[in-house]
């Protein structure tokens, strides 16, 4: 039973017909051969236990799926000269992958020792899921792919990524019906609002029924076709079905699937591109329902494996023992008929290869899968024309992230005709105030606009959408297809793609050790709308620990970034959208904020990552410290400037040094962190036996993490955010957290040895002012005239 | 204009069309005085300056329709009798469910400083987004609710978790639109496939489209209904539209459709429990559209307001400084005609609440949203009959999960009747090998079923779907209304719900402050398929953050265990299924691991929750220690136990003690978490001088986080997992991590001085180990023998 539910219209000849099944039973074959044999690759002799792997892991259920998919891509691709790129979302799918792209030759060009040949052959088994192998997962490791199948459900974000801003690709997305019940896959659907027709390329979701997960039913495999068409058609999409339990019947119906889709694409793309139509269409999909396990042993041990879930896996577990399982895996194998598929010598047949397209529109050889082949450095506008002027340190205000705006608008446009560069953000764009890029592009929207609506366009390059998972997954697939872009967050809910970071590190720390990668632009993010300013939101928008959590990961990888004021930010921002490879956090505020630093000596101190700031402090090159005041962090900057300033004018006797931390990881030895300070430096910055006020933006306990092996750690005390959130004031929200002036002062009395009788009267001033604030603060609901009228003299 | 699809039914008298309007009046003119007033409640005066609050912080564009959903929940709750819960989803939804609250009493018999009259209004408004009062959202302090309504995406879920074995229980879910783009929610509209009509209450999705996010238009808002009618009903909905914008026929609209949802209700529950009726219903659901900001400024400044994204937060922004803004607010206050809605007193008139109901059926005072009030205890049974046998430590071997799941398996039995105890996973269940449950409850699906299925049910009390979104939510919901469970999940994919568990502590950490709220079962996580084994997995699925992740957060909440054994693990699981107000982390094995402890022994030591084995090391009572051998984890224990072994048999005049750390908090101090150790008591398990080599289950630094304070921090030596991950053997994933057992034998005779020649020659004997590994596994994929026979005598 085989079937497309329109008129077929696709006339495969017989030669046509017989390749295509030979290609895809050449590929399920290297599928099953990687999951069991250590050797004898082409059965050129009967198999013995000793051709079996010790362990057997590895995934047969998806494989005749993805494979069936292989195949004729390579049958469209060939026959329409398409540049298309597939995103493999199952989980597990590694052998059908790499079976496509060692028949297509892609993978010896990029592995010369896994040649096409039966050595090539044989290595190909014998790596897969083994130790200093590859893993069962497409990977970083796998040509032509820019999706990890292991943690399931970005892989329609990452398809549209793709997309964006390629307008001759075609991206294929081939979605298990496991990850479809996953929530950043459910969301991705409406990804298809955002996709531009004439600047954007064309994404074909093939959503994979084959049924089951690891141990159950999944739940869009048991809807009603007419309940489950609703449902796509509710996504945007039209749906074409291709259902088949009949391996002799499925490659007509699928050839009349993809031929159907594409048309439909390209007549799409043509009337929007050439006559202008600025409707929103259905964008074709296929759903393709076959057995999982399919062509594999219909059951083992008396049980059904195929078509179940228990196909999932490996399906004969026993085979090194059970010579029942032995001769099965042995029938199974033969069953493709291998001395039809590969010469003696182990190369594939000209019948396996006639589908086969050329030189990069091969799906493992596209560049667009590799994307620093592609990608270009980004025109980056001088500084100098955003920088605010700077005469005196802590006199005038800005909104720093209104002035990176500034910067960001001259990027976006100055990308306006390459179309490489995006911003993306979960609907607070303007919130966070970079409402400037605004006027370079507008915000990308195909749904119906009213009048009444401002700044969306069909052709813009600002994303917005509640999601921080599209977000994140729509930016992933752009940087890993060769281009830019910033991810604009509510520093709290970034921890909604805790996980999905996690992944892009480890892709990013794969990639780096394959020399074929070539390096991409680094994930970017913004975090604003910070912990210490959540005045009207409260305690459940108050996080700072995604630095926390990004910092556990591995270290060639990740930067972390607290920019005090609107010039460090200017100059963090500029680094981190030239640099490559790395996952950026940068971490500013919104609010008003003091500027310290001119362009110039931001740029300088910046460059240095951490340094002592001579002019806030009392100690100098004559003068060694009494105590050193710490900060990292606008808030905390601020308040340690404050603190310093009240010790000035009431212990002028006290030596102080200032020092700001804006590259976290310069905290971290050196053996720890690319970044990592020397000891001689941070010494000489932090001493080895002063005490050490440290005011830092987030748990205090990250920078005892970071500086536990430093000489002066005993001497370390931390300020910073301790949970005691709520809706309240700025200044309210730092005494809660015993990180306000007062009490870095208090702290500072309290450690310096020595102090004597007017520091203790000093020190009752500040708790004093402590009390005058809880005061105040209850009858006006506002901050203390006198912090909010500070400046620094 | 104002319609319902289907014909009008419902029968509105002018009375009670009357009544209901000024509820809904009522309880807009709180919402707006909330947002904006600090005196002159009643507007007994002409609005002045000096009556408005200095920083506006709110948000009106949700209200009206929150407050429309209150009033029509009243009407049909009063009419029909129901039990019923609302959640809020929308975000900043607080004015109008607090509104709503105060209305009916219950605000004031939770908060009775927040009287029913004109004193009361005062301080509701007062206090409201105030410095020292309650925030903008719906929140733990709100009465009636069990969701917060400020990192959206959860609401359908927690729904649907209230619901589960509630039958009697009407769960009303209000969603916005812009939550509706959310992955989280996306995915929560299939939990329908899981929700048995017979033993679960009904939940009623109410989605609003008002039609604007922040700054932006909704993806939901801006299809054509069509479309979006095909999309609900994909999702197994009956959509009943009402849509409308003006205030005066709306009542009919609304009341029309709660009386056809609630008779489709309970028709489908009649036919499910009465005549047994099998076949999968579409749920019904509202889909309300209204104008965002609904009857608040029609323009401002001569921009359109109302029923655009401008009227999101605070339409009249200016309102102490300019006297239009001014004049604005108190006609819109006055168009609410508040001298009809309050008396002279403050108290709502008998008009208004007319429509409320009596005593617990209130919103605010159902006790299904004070669960605490609700919970039973669980019947735990004895240990002992699950136990292990263990005569001799280090000599046989159990999987701990399996053992868990015959306690588990248990419980689940003897709450076959209570039905308050769910298991939920993401299709893990038989892979975590927890697979006994099922023999006393298989796994809810409502969804269509095979002949090949095996363990589902209509009735099933194990949750299994690929979304660990929605298991977290839907057991959220589940304990937050008084009920048990547990959350089964791979090591490295909870970190998919960081945010949730982020915003589920903060939940718990401001409700153990209510001390209206009663104590709730705590969120229990089982993490399983660990880092350390992932064999076939490889890197993706290696990530032990989570620990790192939840011990930054509330320590009064959080707690951490990694039980090395199957006795230890019940042990800790019988403890934290007891427990109240916590999030529990267990990190188990689910691998054949070597039982160390009996029964006995495992209590003694989990009560403790760290001690020295004394039966692994050569010091005792008369001989101090030359080192310290720590261990945390089931890994981490078998190869600090293993390296005590073979310094026993290398270096027997060595003193050797190991210590094992069950519950990772002990090693906090005192002050920093309720479980921290004394100093004493931490310096006499590790000394203050002595090296400690320590093993540990993750990232090492966590180790020095917790410690850094202690006296001997200086001679920790913590070897752990360092993101060297890889597709790999058991031991392999040790070796590359550094944290074998010959590796830790070097790191004792590194750091213990003056061993001597013969510790020269032992450590060279391990590093000799560690070659043999490596060329053992290139040559055969397998461990060495060494290891994989290895027992401890």
């Amino acid at each position: 039973m085989s079937k497309v539910e329109h008129q077929n219209s696709t006339v495969l000849t017989d030669e046509e017909l017989r390749t295509l099944d030979a290609h895809w039973r050449a590929a399920n074959y290297l599928a099953v051969g990687q999951i069991y044999l250590l050797a004898n690759p082409l059965l050129t002799e009967p198999l013995k236990p000793a051709h079996i792997k010790p362990r057997l892991l590895g995934h047969w259920g998806t494989s005749p799926g993805l494979n069936l998919v292989y195949t004729h891509l390579n049958r469209v691709i060939k026959a329409r000269g398409l540049d298309a790129l597939c995103v493999w979302g199952p989980g597990h799918g590694g052998p059908a992958v790499l079976a496509g792209s060692w028949l297509e030759g892609s993978y010896s060009e990029t592995y010369p020792d896994v040649s096409r040949d039966a050595e090539g052959m044989d290595r190909l088994f014998r790596q897969f899921s083994f130790p200093g192998g590859v893993p069962s997962h497409v990977a970083p490791e796998t040509p032509g792919s820019i999706h990890e199948g292991g943690e399931l459900g970005y892989s329609l974000a990452h398809a549209y990524g793709a997309a964006f801003d390629n307008p001759d690709l075609l991206v294929a997305c081939v979605i298990g019906d496991g990850e479809a019940e996953t929530g950043p896959l459910a969301a991705s659907w409406h990804s298809n609002k955002f996709l531009d027709p004439v600047h954007d390329g064309a994404v074909l979701p093939i959503l994979h029924l084959n049924g089951y997960k690891i141990a159950n039913p999944t739940v869009l495999s048991r809807l009603p076709e007419s309940e489950l068409d609703e449902l796509l058609r509710g996504y945007g999409h039209e749906p074409i079905h291709v259902t088949s339990d009949d391996p002799h019947e499925i490659h007509r119906a699928m050839a009349d699937a993809f031929d159907q889709a594409l048309d439909r694409i390209a007549r799409t793309q043509r009337t929007a591109r050439e006559d202008g139509t600025t409707e929103r269409t259905h964008w074709p999909m296929i759903v393709l329902r076959t057995p999982k396990g399919w062509t594999g042993p219909a059951e083992v041990d008396g049980v059904p494996v195929e078509g179940t879930w228990r196909a999932h896996q490996v399906p004969l577990s026993g085979v090194r023992e059970n010579p029942e399982h032995l001769r099965q895996l042995e029938t199974w194998l033969r069953s493709y008929r291998p001395e039809e598929l590969f010469g003696a010598d182990g190369r594939p047949s000209a019948d396996v290869l006639a589908c086969v397209p050329e030189g990069t529109r091969r799906l493992g050889a596209t560049p667009h899968a590799n994307g620093g082949l592609l990608v270009r450095d980004l025109p980056m506008p001088s500084l100098d024309r955003f920088a605010v002027p700077v005469d005196k340190p802590g006199v005038t205000l800005h909104e720093p992230t209104r002035v990176l705006g500034d910067l960001l608008e001259q990027v976006m446009r100055d990308t306006s005709q390459r179309r490489d560069f995006r911003l993306v953000g979960p609907d607070e764009t303007e919130s966070n105030r970079l409402g400037a890029v605004l006027n370079a592009s507008a915000k990308a929207w195909q749904a119906q606009t009213l009048q009444v609506d401002e700044h969306l366009d069909r052709h813009g390059r600002v994303m917005e959408i509640l999601s921080e998972h599209l977000c994140q997954g729509w930016l992933e697939g752009y940087l890993l297809t060769g281009r830019h872009g910033l991810f604009s967050c509510y520093e709290a809910f970034v921890h909604i793609v805790d996980s999905m970071v996690n992944q892009h590190i480890k892709w990013l720390k794969t990639s780096r050790e394959l020399a074929w990668r070539a390096p991409i632009a680094s994930l970017n993010y913004l975090l604003t709308s910070h912990v210490w300013r959540q005045d009207h939101n409260g305690f459940s928008h108050q996080d700072p620990g995604f630095i926390d959590h990004v910092l556990t990961k591995s270290p060639e990888v990740v930067r972390v970034y607290l920019p005090p004021d609107a010039n460090t930010l200017l100059s963090v921002a500029d680094h981190v959208l030239r640099s490559r490879d790395y996952v950026n956090v940068i971490v500013a505020g919104k609010q008003p904020c003091f500027d310290w630093l001119s362009m110039d000596e931001a740029r300088a101190h910046c460059a240095r990552g951490a340094g002592i700031w001579d002019w806030a402090g009392t100690s100098n090159s004559e003068r060694e410290p009494d105590v050193v005041l710490g900060c990292a962090g606008d808030v905390p900057t601020l308040e340690i400037l404050a603190a310093a300033q009240l010790l000035r004018n009431h212990l002028p006797e006290l030596a102080v040094r200032v020092v700001n931390v804006v590259d976290l990881a310069r905290l971290l030895p050196r053996e720890e962190h690319p970044h990592g300070m020397g000891e001689f430096e941070y010494d000489g910055l932090f001493t080895t036996d002063k005490p050490v006020i440290f005011a830092y933006h987030g748990y205090p306990w990250l920078i005892h993490r970071l500086s536990y092996r430093r000489a002066g750690h005993a001497n370390l005390h931390v300020r910073g955010y301790k949970e005691m959130g709520t809706t309240t004031t700025p200044f309210d929200m730092v005494v809660r957290n015993d990180m306000d002036r007062y009490r870095l002062v208090m702290d500072v009395i309290d450690r310096v040895p020595g102090l004597g009788v007017r520091a203790a009267a000093v020190r009752q001033q500040m708790a004093d002012a402590r009390t005058r604030h809880h005061a105040w603060i209850r009858e006006h609901g506002t901050d203390l005239p006198e912090v909010t009228d500070w400046t620094w003299t």
